[in-house]
């Protein structure tokens, strides 16, 4: 399992990785623009009213189907990460070098940054939501909550993408990987908003996810 | 058709054998997790409120597609079973010996009550919510909806992804695995819950697809 | 493109024959059950309110569904027509004899006859929704509504099914077609139904798509 | 990437491009009828109120599933562009030629007006919506909305479908650029409208996607 690797620079500055940084950047901000996008879609129909299910619905399929894409058109150029969690671990397991990998964070980071802030200008300056735990959620309880369902997309990576056993299984990963999210964002939304990031640092800087609450 | 075998004990605990019991668990859990929290979330978000149509969309699409993940990620190790109903199923059609299918069952009972109790922890105590028959549907009328969805889930199990000539059709078996639970529960949901699981006992174990009612 | 063959009683009694109709019994049967089904869940849980959107977005992904893996199981065994305008369709351009495509008709209708009393039974009794014409809808605008989405669907049938130069488009073929239906039910619900049926008289017969108006 | 090419009248008229603008036309008349169509079904349902965020799930997951067919439908023949922005876009980089391209517009525009003419008989002459910046949007705030998800629709034709190393990719593509489209709409509805056309010249003349507002 564990085979992490630091890497080496060379490799790391190679055309085919900068194209991977690239791969990842482009991917990351048109997820991030469509899954924040329909938060700040919600609170637009709405007038910023409490999150209901049909918004739950609206949110979770925008995540599932965007990130779908986001992992199709990366796949045959940076494996299509698209999150700093499947990255990291990803590392873990040897399949990317340590220093590869902090350059896929600073693209995705870079990503999620730029489609936020195109996001205020497309939408009037309206506020980019953030994660915060519901009503009666601990912080302990999310950061529980947030361990499950990011474990849940790493296997699923692992499983259906990762694999060189996995065979046909590889044809419909982006879409497993992608619907694994949607259907985490139903569970989790209302409680720690399904962030699936490991970390509240990376949250923060990736912007992502974020359910109106 | 049927061509049951009882199998025998060094099958049935070999490390294949053992690595699938694993997935059995890791999937049935992260379906379960995902499904039965979407109706947490359903009974958060509208404060206990009866399920309105928007909220059924979210918990059957919610349980379509985290059954077809978890269907995928343990598709290449344990056949992504992850319901009882499907390995009785297959166990009938001599896919699986009744020894082995015995452990994927405590496997799959196991990963929903892991799944249930991290449920109550992470969402602050909440309750989770179990099947009842809907007001003006007696037992009997339960039970042939459930035998019916059930049926629909095994005939699809073994068209798809069981048969040996299934051709390029087993590609998008394990979606096709969990939009026909969806569907199910958009029909069913209302009336039995929609559990597919072919006994009281097996649903009150797994504490599966609760549909708040 | 007009290929029609009458066929021959041996070709439509052997083995292959009857096991396609079966085939089509056992699809079209569980495919009724779950559309017309969520229309009635939609009745249930809204004490028989009008359609709104979000029952309208529940009916149609539940047929979208549903019609996707009714194609996908029977592929196969009988092509997965599940709806007699396909039969027709495919009857029209030589893909299946007049003979053996009245017996699939058959096999259709008494599928949704069964598909529509056991939701009789296992609903306590509850109405079984048939289409009708929405208040400012014609006879006329209905039928151009019909022809058109029918069209739709014979027309994806035969791109992405039916045509042998399809090559690996054949794959996601059943999700294609289940989806065009779910499109178009978004689209002609609230208008003509969205029943994709050539005729009032098979429409009746199969009581398909049965949305609440 | 620059291989612009203009290409030869013959090669425009051989039976291949005669074709491939049938299959344009058929495709975007079938697209263009069903999006366009959700979107006056929900003002019909709603007696045109106010979108609201189900009536939002509705359009774009109409759009979405209606996309992903129109270009499977026409994958095999024209390469289901189905929209002028993808031609365009794949012109530049000399994946058809200008002259082609400009027939591949004129299909499609013809296209979507018959399927806007078709909408307003079938509904008894319900009005057609058009696209309007939502209030506090501002025409340079649409017109970067438009550019960012336009070109996510065209780089996921670009990624998936038009890449020669795209690999098993390719069986997936047209859900990807369906869903892409719908994920978009979720997200740029409520403000630009989400037409995902690259001017308004074009996106009056093909009436696309148009949310009422």
């Amino acid at each position: 399992m564990l085979g992490i690797a630091f890497g080496r620079f060379d490799d790391s500055f190679s055309l085919g990785s900068l194209k991977a940084y690239l791969a990842e950047f482009i991917s990351t901000l048109l997820f991030v623009f469509a899954g924040v996008g329909s938060a700040i879609a919600y609170n637009k129909l709405t007038s910023d009213a409490a999150l209901d299910p049909s918004g739950l619905v609206a949110v979770a399929v925008c995540h599932g189907f965007a990130l779908f894409v986001a992992v199709s058109v990366g796949a045959n150029i940076s494996g299509g990460h698209v999150n700093p969690a499947v990255t990291f671990g990803l590392a873990l397991g040897g399949q990317i070098t340590i220093l590869t990998g902090i350059f896929y964070w600073v693209a995705q980071l870079v990503g999620s940054i730029v489609a936020c802030y195109l996001l205020k200008v497309v939408t009037g300056g309206l506020a980019v939501p953030t994660h915060g735990l519901a009503a009666g959620v601990g912080a302990a309880e999310g950061v529980v909550m947030e361990i499950i369902i990011t474990f849940a997309l790493v296997y699923t990576v692992y499983a259906t993408a990762a694999d060189p056993k996995k065979g046909s299984l590889g044809i419909i990963a982006p879409i497993a990987i992608g619907f694994i999210v949607g259907a985490n964002i139903l569970a989790a939304g209302p409680f720690s908003g399904g962030s699936n990031e490991p970390g509240p640092l990376l949250r923060a800087g990736s912007g992502k996810w974020g359910l109106p609450q």
